[in-house]
């Protein structure tokens, strides 16, 4: 493992100064070369299919497992579209002249070396590496044990793709858990690391390293059916958020519906649910009204990924709110009104890193925000929130430019600091 | 411990949610009474100063330990320039048309909670509080404890300050090491640690706690004085890196010079230095050159933080480089040439927060970048980097408002993302 951390150190420091023409090239390489090995992938692909299966693996995780036709042609698109981007790098983000001929840029600059822990979806391997080389950062990436025969094959296409233009190192697979064990403590060649997977797996990754975490938590999202709400509107809203596909983080989990719109509102939703073999979890007000399982304490905080819905109803906005900043997960919350002043308090209250308004919590998504694809989604506030597009993939650094000047006429009060903007 | 962290997480929703108005009055109102009370100020200052002088602290300390004057009022200027300073939340990143009528925003707001561990000089206390108010954020603030008697009074009158216009709890003082170390378990209630200190200081946090932690470490910086260089300029550069003021993490540790100007350079350096009481310690090839102490392998990754200053001849800019991402702290190195492309090869490839062309290393600092003041400097890559005012004080959160759309239509093709910048 120190060999190929520092094997990725080095490959960072030449692949931060390499062109957006080369980076943009070796996309293309890249996708060429996926499109040429269909057949070995898909066989690989086959081989960890059949063990999955042997395995008994559940049917939504054969799934996200499954890689070959359309979905290699979504992921051989996703990386023509990363090398059409603008670059993300020399990005000037701010300029300033201090004083005359003293000129302070801010500019984008890539992070260095970027540890990766995904799941299961070999697709998962194509977009990150893809992300992590257009915003010019070695990675390292673990991807889950039943896509190992894939994710072998992908790594291997994607390094000889790229061996002839870029420095060997800078993606490399790690294949075991005491690989990610051990990658933990190389904070000197490691920048960043970002897991994806459980809210306790995240906090495990955290307690064992002290390399920042750009943390893929839990997705507890909520929506929350207003007195003002149109209730057309709210249905609709509500069986897309659950229903379109409830697997992902972004899925809708509790609903939260005011007192005085309750009694419209759940009988409609109830008949759209139970068409759609939704199950769902009432508060004690809310089986007043509708027919449903008893909610347990539990199910506030439960993340289902599956066709279970909480619902809960409440007094007011503001207890909305409190139960979204309580129990929710800091990923995406959203409201039904048409009071325009409720929907700014929720908004701005509401602690989550996306908060919206009138439409479906699955929006929540890198493609779907325009930030060409998504690296992760992080619950986290520092660095990138939300998803995690080429952007969070990217740190800066100051460059001042000078003709000679010193501190010391300054701190004098000889000369003047002009902090204009340019 | 407990109690404080739960109050300041209180205190950080409403605050988040205050007006600029509300929290630029409030610095307005902590001017006004840190003016009020400098008789206060200054008699706590002078119990701790005595102390300190018992305790035969050194010079350096006991001068940053002192606060009277004009100390105090430059303090105060600070408050009230912040309150003038624009508002930093609610600042619209980027807006984008998702689809018709479907409209993402990415919207600055504060972090929530930051526990600030500063040194020992009292006036950190008012300017990190003032701008973490500035910034809507609650913070728990650990000063040295050489300072606590002028610490308690500086809190208390902030807290007195604000108490009618702001949620009491926003700023607390912690007094003792124990309540740091229980403050790193609180990541429910805290959202950022900013330590200053050193090194070994900021990976000893690092290790006690999953709370995410911005680092201000140590400052091992460099001027590399190149084959082009006026010599005027770099003589001039170079003392003023060194001189100016040598306690500071700004300030140079290690000067690299290209081995065709040595012989003209070092003569002429070496007579100002000596001037002003600073001493070399120079590799092998500037003892051919100059008179000077020998440098030991150790000299090369030290902190000196006085008037020592360590000399290397090196052989190319590819040499300056590589020495500097091998001993630099990822914190402030400057050029001086009149080559423009040796400039930008230096400043692309010096992975440091700070990279500078033809001036002193001493700008580095939040207040001479124009950012209205400084919490501290990021040697991280991760958020804020180099000096952290404002904006690194700040998270960001994404507003989406549609009108009623729902994701089925897009994943299934009847309906395109537009993706307008607006």
């Amino acid at each position: 493992m120190l060999d190929k951390a520092t094997a990725a150190k080095a490959a960072s420091k030449i692949l931060a100064t390499t062109s957006a023409a080369v980076r943009n090239e070796s996309l293309s390489r890249i996708a060429d070369a996926l499109d040429r090995e269909r057949a070995a992938i898909e066989s690989a692909n086959a081989l960890d299919l059949a063990a999955a299966q042997a395995a008994n693996l559940a049917t939504p995780l054969l799934k996200r497992l499954a890689f070959s036709g359309a979905k290699i042609d979504a992921a051989i698109e996703g990386v023509r579209a990363l090398a059409a981007l603008p670059d993300p790098l020399g990005h000037i983000q701010s300029a300033t002249e201090l004083a005359p001929d003293l000129i302070l840029r801010r500019v984008s600059c890539p992070i260095g070396v970027i540890g990766v822990i995904f799941e299961s979806r070999p697709d998962a391997l194509v977009q990150i590496s893809a992300l992590c080389l257009k915003s010019g950062n070695a990675c390292l990436l673990k991807g889950g044990s039943e896509a190992l025969n894939t994710n072998r094959v992908l790594a291997k296409i994607i390094c000889e793709a790229t061996k002839d233009i870029l420095e060997n190192g800078w993606v490399q697979l790690l294949e075991t858990r005491s690989d990610v064990a051990e990658m933990l403590a190389f904070d000197e060649h490691i920048d960043l690391i970002i897991p994806r997977g459980s809210n306790a797996f995240v906090r495990h990754i955290m307690d064992n390293t002290r390399i920042p975490v750009m943390g893929h938590a839990d997705g507890v999202c909520h929506l929350y059916v207003d007195r003002a709400a149109d209730v057309r509107m709210a249905v609709d809203v509500a069986v897309d958020s659950k229903c379109q596909y409830p697997a992902v983080c972004n899925a809708l989990e509790t609903l939260l519906v005011h007192k005085d719109i309750a009694d419209v509102f759940l009988p409609a939703l109830s008949v759209e649910l139970k068409g759609r073999n939704c199950v769902i979890r009432g508060c004690e007000r809310t089986r007043f009204i509708i027919d449903c399982i008893p909610a347990t304490s539990e199910d506030w905080d439960a993340e289902y990924l599956d066709l279970i819905l909480a619902v809960k109803v409440v007094d007011s906005p503001a207890d909305a709110i409190a139960h979204i900043n309580t129990h929710g997960s800091k990923h995406t919350d959203a409201i039904i009104t048409s009071d325009a002043p409720t929907a700014e308090q929720f908004m701005n209250a509401v602690d989550s890193a996306d908060v919206f308004w009138n439409c479906s919590t699955r929006f929540a998504d890198g493609f779907r925000f325009g930030l060409g694809a998504e690296v992760g989604v992080s619950t986290s506030k520092l660095h990138a929130r939300g998803p995690v597009g080429l952007d969070g993939l990217c740190s800066y650094k100051w460059k001042l430019i000078g003709a000679g000047q010193t501190v010391a006429p300054f701190a004098e009060g000889r000369e003047k600091f002009t902090h204009r903007e340019i």
